[in-house]
């Protein structure tokens, strides 16, 4: 387990703004929340087991067969439970992205090979002898989109591997990005999607995979009863019976973000990485993301995540997530503060 | 994963008292809930991902040493892990017991041996070459607890054979149960406790790992991160720092239990098993307890956990768990009328 993730408001005392999660902030909870307390009065009895329920509501929101959902405690059982099904694997994880996919193959004796060529330059040589492919798309830590038909024709060319594609901020974007049925229909692609971080509800634990029924039963003959607990599953089924509550889509967020980028941009000393989603990365020419990242926790009451325990980076990285204007712009001014003080 | 364990509330539409689930239903939990209910607001944040500040916090409860405690998702995760931790080993299991041993060893590659024998009768050649025993005391679905004094002889005896010790319904018995500390001291047990069937918390899913501190890392080195939720950590926090509210003892639970023994024993039909816990088995003469738990659910709103799918039990066993006295006796009654109409 990788101990500097983000989103680590328990180490701090007083975190005003967090910037260092990648979750949704700017959506009207009171009804779920509601239903949540009320849910609460239950939560005596044991979950469902294996989340079948909820699995069955979701495949037929999504238009695909059945037994072609596996509901899991956050996504990242989703990741843990499909390295266990290909114990052994040669895999191959592009970098930077989400540091699990590489501790759930070494848990599980994967061979890994790590590359930091992009995705969609990805040749046939990377490919050879590869099991399993893990593609993170909008990518974490960057935020870029696989553009969609080159990742179709990746998928294709290679139908005997077995494509991870983790598309847990696909809410965030506005680009095309890959559905269940097309998973289903590929055969060869595990879908990985959450369903806390568009609703704010990342502290529950509430993730599913999607694919062919064949794949989908191999990798959830690994799970354990009783994973996803009895509050996430309530909190699945409210999001499903009220879309009209979250209806709204990114764009107000990622008009936010380009204003963020711009923003940051125009600060001496900062470079900012584009992004096809709401949070990005951004590169310090001087001092360090673990410096930057103590200044405005303790002086600002500002989170954001030092990104350099990522493959593929360095000290300098950091990562924010876009908020409202009036965030953003306290953070813009809060690192501009910091650059004039520390570099020179 | 076993389809057909107790609690199965969610499969019913008009269940009134639930006699299937082990968990304690006699304590005032308004503190506690009130205080989730306010957690709700920070539900958006990630917990805390190896759970280490509630790790921290029962270690000091139990007095025992730094890094001999990993707290898990409910006590599942914890049988999980630890079969993970011995991938491959020879497992002994006396049955009948909880199933979840089974399923975690099969799911390792473990070489499983099953024993009807009770475990305090265990000889030298039933633990040659076995790398692990699974305990449970208070016994699941039994009741019966491991007498102390048989218990630590055998955990003296094979100081090289793991054992891991369910003691989950620990709370719900007055007989001498093995501490944090001895488990610790002992070196060869990985102690597993529930937080959540003494609270009433089942459905968020809390439980916890105690060993000596190189057996603990072994386990928990498998973990994946935010496997235990908010809503559990927060609940675990509250019952550590608010003893006063959950003082009670088992005392008037165990003397339902041993009312409810007698009144079903008075059932023409129906033998009772001895049990040193509020839950035990029961056996019917004729019939089935799948067809005495659809009659109850059906008829009467009552549910009762169908025993036979443990291994080492037939289709004539059922487990019932005590509840109020009022309660109970509402039980035997429609168990009586059952026997009444189905055996002549």
């Amino acid at each position: 387990m990788l101990y500097g993730h983000g989103d680590d408001t328990y180490r701090y005392d007083r975190i005003e703004v967090n910037f260092s999660s990648n979750v949704r902030y700017d959506l009207n909870l009171t009804g779920l929340k509601r239903h949540l307390a009320h849910a609460l009065d239950r939560v005596g009895d044991y979950p469902e087991p294996d989340a079948g329920s909820l699995a069955t509501a979701l495949e037929e929101r999504y238009g695909s067969s059945q037994g072609t959902v596996c509901v899991t405690n956050g996504a990242t059982e989703a990741f843990y439970l499909t390295a266990a099904a290909f114990r052994g694997a040669v895999s191959l994880i592009p970098v930077p992205s989400f540091s699990e996919y590489y501790d759930a193959c070494r848990l599980n004796g994967h061979t890994l090979r790590l590359t930091d060529r992009e995705p969609q330059l990805l040749t046939e040589s990377d490919l050879a002898g590869v099991g399993l492919v893990w593609l993170c798309s909008p990518n974490n830590p960057d935020g870029r989109v696989f553009p969609f038909e080159s990742l179709l024709r990746l998928l294709l060319a290679h139908p005997r591997t077995v494509f991870v594609l983790d598309q847990c901020y696909e809410d965030f974007t506005r680009e095309r990005v890959l559905t269940a049925r097309e998973a289903e229909r590929l055969g060869n692609v595990a879908l990985v999607r959450s369903m806390t971080k568009q609703y704010g509800l990342a502290g529950l634990r509430l993730g599913c995979l999607a694919a062919a029924p064949s794949l989908c039963r191999k990798i959830a003959a690994g799970r354990m009863p009783w994973s996803v607990n009895r509050l996430a599953l309530e909190a699945g089924r409210y999001v499903l019976s009220h879309p009209e509550e979250f209806a709204s889509g990114p764009e107000a967020l990622l008009e936010n973000a380009r204003l963020l980028r711009e923003g940051l941009a125009a600060v001496d000393g900062i470079t900012v990485r584009p992004s096809d989603c709401h949070f990005q990365l951004a590169v310090l020419r001087e001092g360090t993301a673990a410096g930057l990242k103590e200044y405005l926790a303790e002086e600002h009451g500002l989170l954001i995540r030092d990104a350099s325990n990522f493959r593929g980076l360095d000290r300098r990285h950091f990562r924010i997530a876009a908020r409202s204007q009036k965030e953003n712009e306290r953070l813009i001014q809060a690192i501009r503060q910091w650059t004039r003080h520390s570099i020179r």
